[in-house]
């Protein structure tokens, strides 16, 4: 893939977020890496989406080095790179405010599988990362924002759970490529606040029982999926 | 009924459904029977409603088998057939996982009659289903889903209360035809996110009384009614 | 004025409802008096707003019979001509199912008046009617409903406090045209999902102070009057 | 600049704050100061958004006198020029009722900086005034209601945080123009409404540490900010 064809599809997958109205103002970036060049494009730093086009997007290597654009790479830049360099299967990364994701965030708690909508697309829950510490805030506060995902990875799979919640900020989703990761935080958002709607009507109510989680995964997912028409 | 036509309604329906902000991407369907010929048509699996045309619509028989159509019918058809089977009055389904309703059947319960705005369209509660046994489960995921919520009307009549929602799943509706069954799903979740408000309002709030949900149903249905222009 | 015009103002205002998106379907109904002629004009009963025509509109005398018109007029009319009988300043009332005007009429509360958003059109809480008995139900339900409003009204103005709820229902409100009660309805609803925010945020929160109720009520309102052009 | 110019940025500053539907009616007004002439441009009183033109703004000094303009300044125009009479690095000031800042305000509490999104516009908690006393009521409403706001800022920058509450009223921003005041009134709707469902999730959650504050905060703002494009 050329640089130009990257950078169109990143254009795209961040035009797509605007559009789903999922971010206020700047507050969102999107990204994807092309593996064999070993580069990753991404949204510039505090560009408005009404404003942006497609030279505007920024090609960094995956130490985080500009090798093509004028403009500054998003400020969260490091945490994608983190990410792509440690989820060898993923091909693109969402970050986003979204407002139900975000609220899940800052009460600092996973948002747990109440229903087949989210057992659909992740399995089990949605992991909250631990709250920063001082340390590590001071040593880079970016890549730093990579290690806590990739911590709550350690014991299960960026593919089944393809989206995770930093405590005290906000979400971030990923995929095989910019545009799924998009779709993975549309549908973070609904899942997030159907959890919040199910939680503050029935505070005592109990995640979803196993074998159905494991069947909506499935029937979705995995070698016998019967969803869609592949 | 010709087969087009069949598929022309419940195309339209679709789409009504998606015109009503009702659906995050894929996430709904509808269908509409043709009692005459035994068959059913209804929603492709896994197609989005921006790329539906008229022939995408699959008409299957009563036992699932697709009779017209290339496409794979959706993975809830079973569900769909099932109640058409059991509900005999009825011409169309619609499912949703619209976000009020879904909230609803995370929670478990069932949703109260708070008003006349709920009492004019079904009469008493919104029925939950029991949750799934795991024998259930493997048996026949989407057929046990039917079998749920006919479990539900044993004792109450399907065309009084034209709606039901899955113990951690979502809402289904119906109606005299395809069309109806999406009225009815709109409405469904105009009721669940009233109920939401009322209830985390004041938590001990009790239902309306049963003289009132008498006269506001009866003032919409049966032999004298007096809404509307008929 | 002539009956056209009246019922050209009254398809407007009934339209605005729709624009304002205060109705699902045809959950909503607004009227206007023409006091010389004893006339009321008022939408039709279960027509769809997309398809409503100024000829749709109905006139009835002020016992509800129709003057006017083809069609059948709301099933809500005797509570209109009701409040046109007891409220001699009036003149022209909305009925809407709004959300959260009708979260707080099925949770039988007061909406009370928790900041100066709510003092700039309503003087103190606005009032809830007490459920209706089974006497009244069986006696003219549409009649009685208009009598729990005015019942509230006996020792307080219709023309300070320009709406109500009904329990168990939904909202009234009303003003000095058709269009001034549908500008009530689009105000009581932020003003009902902005105390819904209040009180679910803190729900021991009291209700604004006396002092600022009264400074915000008459900078809009009576001979000091200092808001507007006027 | 010329009156035309600051008119002209103000008319679309308040039409801005329009587009994002963040008023009702008319319940909202923005201004801008040019110090330089010692003038302030600010909305006319109760006009419709919908009718009205770069001539209807009003030009006033900072005692409040109208030196251009046919139409009555906001009534809430000495709150404004209270403020850039004491807050003396800002431009513009801008004046909602959102729905969420408002349910802040009439709740009486400030909004707790419970994440980033908070971090990165304002630093610490969104103050909110004491509840006017009754000789202030009695004495100038609009102008002590500046003083409350700058009461509020004795011993904290207005830089630093461009943006308070009014306890039982509505929120207040500022900037360093008028659009700039309008973004943060954006930014801080959006702020109280994660706030809000953070708080109704967890009733018990901290605000986010120090440490993340100081880090967002400077990453926008300051002498080593990295954020956006300058």
């Amino acid at each position: 893939m050329s640089y130009r064809e990257l950078k169109e599809q990143v254009f795209e997958a961040n035009m797509e977020l605007h559009h789903r109205k999922l971010v206020v103002y700047t507050w969102g970036n999107v990204s994807q890496i092309d593996r064999d060049k070993g580069v990753v494009a991404i949204k510039p730093s505090g560009v408005a989406y009404e404003d942006m086009k497609v030279d505007d997007i920024v090609v960094v290597d995956l130490d985080n080095n500009v090798v093509e654009g004028k403009m500054r790479p998003s400020s969260d830049t490091k945490t994608h790179t983190h990410l792509y360099r440690h989820f060898e299967s993923i091909g693109g990364v969402t970050h986003t405010h979204s407002t139900y994701a975000t609220a899940w965030a800052q009460a600092q708690q996973p948002i747990p599988c109440y229903g087949t909508t989210h057992a659909d697309y992740a399995y089990g829950d949605i992991p909250v990362t631990a709250v920063m510490s001082d340390e590590q805030i001071k040593r880079d506060y970016e890549e730093e924002t990579g290690v806590q995902i990739t911590d709550c990875f350690k014991d299960r799979s960026p593919v089944e759970t393809p989206m995770c919640i930093i405590a005290g900020h906000a979400p971030f989703t990923w995929g095989k490529d910019a545009a799924q990761s998009v779709y993975h935080a549309v549908v973070l958002e609904e899942m997030a606040k159907m959890a919040y709607l199910t939680r503050t009507l029935r505070p005592d109510v109990q995640p979803l029982k196993q074998a159905i989680i494991d069947k909506h995964y499935l029937r979705k997912h995995g070698k016998n999926a019967y969803y869609g028409q592949n």
